[in-house]
């Protein structure tokens, strides 16, 4: 693309034009608006491979792939012409009264052969709605089995599963649920398997198992037949990049079979490659009933999310249980679809997801330990493409900083004004990069990570 | 196009192929897995203007705009053409974090201008998130005021929302909600104004104040200190195409306006000109607090929805009220942005709207009332471009067919197999058609609805 405004869909303005325009008509997710309308958003008119740029013409590596999605990279013109393609073969239809189309069925039979533990895959709009849908199925497994008090979802602290009434009740933010003032009935939350926030006393081996066995008594407080399912994100994203210590998936699934309880492993992020293999059950081993998906499915060129079923879960549904009474308008949406195939040939063809696991990822990961030398930095962890650098007030005896130093939303603003995006999570700086990034990619980032440090730590200090 | 099948997004295959892969690997919105797998899906591959075609090569005039939202029509190339030109630019960026993107901003500047007592615009990527967004939004809203105590959200029976678990359980299907097993606390459901199923004892006229009138019975019944708001399709499609007595909304204003209470009117239908005028407040002359939309904001082309926001609540939540901890991934996509900034430019520059006010949607109705005259039907309804026909087993007494002969399956069985798509709610057949409709096609649409009407009777009575 030459021209860096899309003239055809909006018109030119400078930036203080479209700043004035988005304060005055665009409530931005997750945000005080307030706050915004005061200083003005930052506007981002165009991108390519791991580059956004924005209205200014300021270049940015994107160290979050867009909000952990666009793993392709920007400007992949395959998908962009499959989906030309099929807006003017069949733009939309859908899939409800006993029709399908082709961009549909075909994306089911590839994402079955991907993941062969799942024989069927319902199609939503979002991870927010896969995750919806989830609950939807674990129910109506119950009831299907004769066990409609099997109600009670199990999930955790400081987990995200999206931002409909039932993604938010299974996620586990505390300000969230405040703020919706009511959860959904039957959610319950035991703690997270955050080693370096909570576990430093003892070995992360050790920890893990403590952390997965408070499902076992939870069960057992609960009582055995009243509970239904866990949910978990293999690494936690929006939580922070927490990677669970190598013996907890294990625990969880032992525990899940010996209750015969539902297991679920929210995908929305880990999906796709990001941990070197194709889901984050393959990497930590475990094999669940149930798998919501989204993002990565279209590396987020066009919104898709889904759920895939495994045979235990389809046999029921699939058995004499009648109608099942859910979906969306978009379940299945053909453009996202085409989207989603042409993503999955990029990432095939170009062998994206060995590429982290022997090339990329460990390339990344241990540029990125070089890091921990800083002094403002108490741990590097990280895994594939996902990173994450725990900034502290003091090296020595990982103190955090006084939260109200707003250190890593300092850190996040540094890396803006540096070319750099870097997430913050309280004071954890979060990377999840776009599958193609470069070798030399990943040495500006680290450089660039390196130099925003030292800008945050001496903005503290003065 | 002339190949029928997009071969770069998935191989040619017989009809049997795909119905053969559809059964393995793909569980259907809405369905009754079983029974869909004994009989095979109908496969649709193209469409063109009012057509759809299925793999067999057969024509089908879709009365149904595909699920109520392809309104200007399949094969527009204008959004093909902005959807590609802005997947090259930016295929996708977030608007977390205090960024935000041209097409977004110009969307929220178009549809405040199209709806202007709505000056804010949060995006979301569905009609059922919409909808979810709207409760947080009420919830936050009396929390705001100081009135968290201020919950309930009256809704009404044989509503549609969605199919999340807010959605769902804002909508007042009793199969969904015993399928849920449990709804979210604090919304309760009061009588539709659905005067020919329920009201013909009395004139609509008395019949719609009835039923207004229960909003404030039941507010007094709960206490007005402790309802938040009144939600309510302006004219309930899923439903069954049920359009409120002249009286019914100016009551329900009413009421709102007395008790303080927020009204919500769900445009994810109605919206974007169906009614013959841009949204079904202005049809029915109300001013809502909030407006849910999806579907026709983008003619379906890709996944988007969102909520309007008057001054009376983004005053109050861009006041001093922090963050909003709220929102998707999908927020205001790039790629669906600019498809509805496509859309919206077709609606304006095709006149669609006033089309529909004005020349096909009179004709439409005048045209569809000849149906009336059919020993099958008990009455013809219709307002724009929405129409319901009630199939009835005696004419004289509206009495209607036992719910087992499945009289309104058959007929749009008859519909499929003869080139029109109706959809059956019970014994109601209901239409939406594609707002460029032509007079032709009007007729077209009317005569196969009479021949297939013909062949339902006869199939009862065989
Ligand atoms: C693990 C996980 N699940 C679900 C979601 C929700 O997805 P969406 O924003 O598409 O609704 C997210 C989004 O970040 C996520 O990270
Ligand atoms: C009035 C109304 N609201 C909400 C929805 C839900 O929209 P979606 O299917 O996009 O989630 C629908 C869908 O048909 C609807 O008709």
């Amino acid at each position: 693309m030459n021209n860096p405004m899309n003239t055809a869909a909006h018109p030119e303005r400078t930036r203080e034009e479209w700043q004035h325009l988005d304060r005055q008509h665009h409530l931005h997710p997750f945000t005080d608006f307030k706050e915004l309308a005061g200083k003005g958003s930052r506007i981002i008119s165009r991108a390519e491979g791991a580059y956004v740029w924005d209205v200014d013409g300021h270049q940015i590596l994107d160290g979050m792939a867009g909000l952990w999605c666009v793993n392709v990279g920007y400007g992949r013109k395959e998908i962009a012409d499959a989906v030309y393609t099929q807006m003017q073969q069949l733009p939309y239809y859908n899939n409800f009264f006993q029709t399908a189309h082709p961009p549909a069925i075909e994306l089911a039979r590839q994402l079955t052969e991907l993941a062969p533990r799942f024989k069927q895959v319902f199609f939503t709009g979002s991870g927010s709605e896969a995750n919806d849908t989830v609950l939807r199925m674990i129910w109506r497994y119950w009831q299907l089995q004769d066990q409609p008090q099997r109600r009670v979802v199990i999930s955790r602290k400081n987990a995200y599963h999206g931002s409909t009434l039932g993604g938010a009740s299974l996620g586990g933010f505390g300000v969230v649920h405040e703020q919706m003032g009511t959860l959904i009935p039957d959610i319950v939350h035991i703690n997270q398997p955050y080693w370096y926030g909570e576990g430093q006393d003892m070995s992360p081996e050790e920890f893990g198992l403590l952390r997965a066995r408070e499902l076992r008594d939870t069960i057992e407080e609960i009582g055995a037949d009243k509970v239904a399912a866990f949910i978990g994100e293999p690494i936690q994203g929006a939580g922070g990049v927490i990677i669970p210590p190598a013996t907890y998936w294990p625990e969880i699934q032992k525990i899940c079979d010996e209750y015969g309880i539902l297991l679920v492993t929210d995908e929305v992020i880990c999906g796709f490659g990001r941990t070197g293999e194709w889901f984050g059950a393959d990497y930590f081993g475990v094999k669940p009933d149930l798998m919501p998906v989204a993002k990565g499915i279209t590396s987020g060129y066009i919104p898709l999310g889904g759920v895939m079923v495994s045979e235990r879960v389809s046999d029921v549904l699939m058995g004499d249980a009648g109608e099942f009474y859910h979906g969306f308008t978009y379940s299945g949406h053909p453009v996202a679809c085409a989207a989603a195939l042409a993503n999955l040939a990029i990432l095939r063809q170009e062998h994206l997801v060995t590429r982290i696991r022997d090339d990329i990822g460990p390339y990344l990961q241990q540029q990125l330990r070089t890091l921990q030398a800083h002094p403002l930095v108490g741990e590097v962890r990280g895994l594939g493409l996902f990173g994450a650098i725990e900034l502290v007030a003091d090296k020595a005896s990982h103190r955090r900083f006084d939260s109200k130093q707003g250190v890593g939303m300092r850190c996040r603003e540094h890396c803006f004004q540096n070319g750099l995006i870097m997430r913050a999570v309280s004071d954890t700086m979060i990377i999840a990069p776009p599958f193609i990034l470069s070798h030399a990619q990943v040495d500006e980032l680290v450089s660039k990570a390196w130099k925003c440090l030292d800008l945050t730590a001496r903005s503290i200090a003065g």
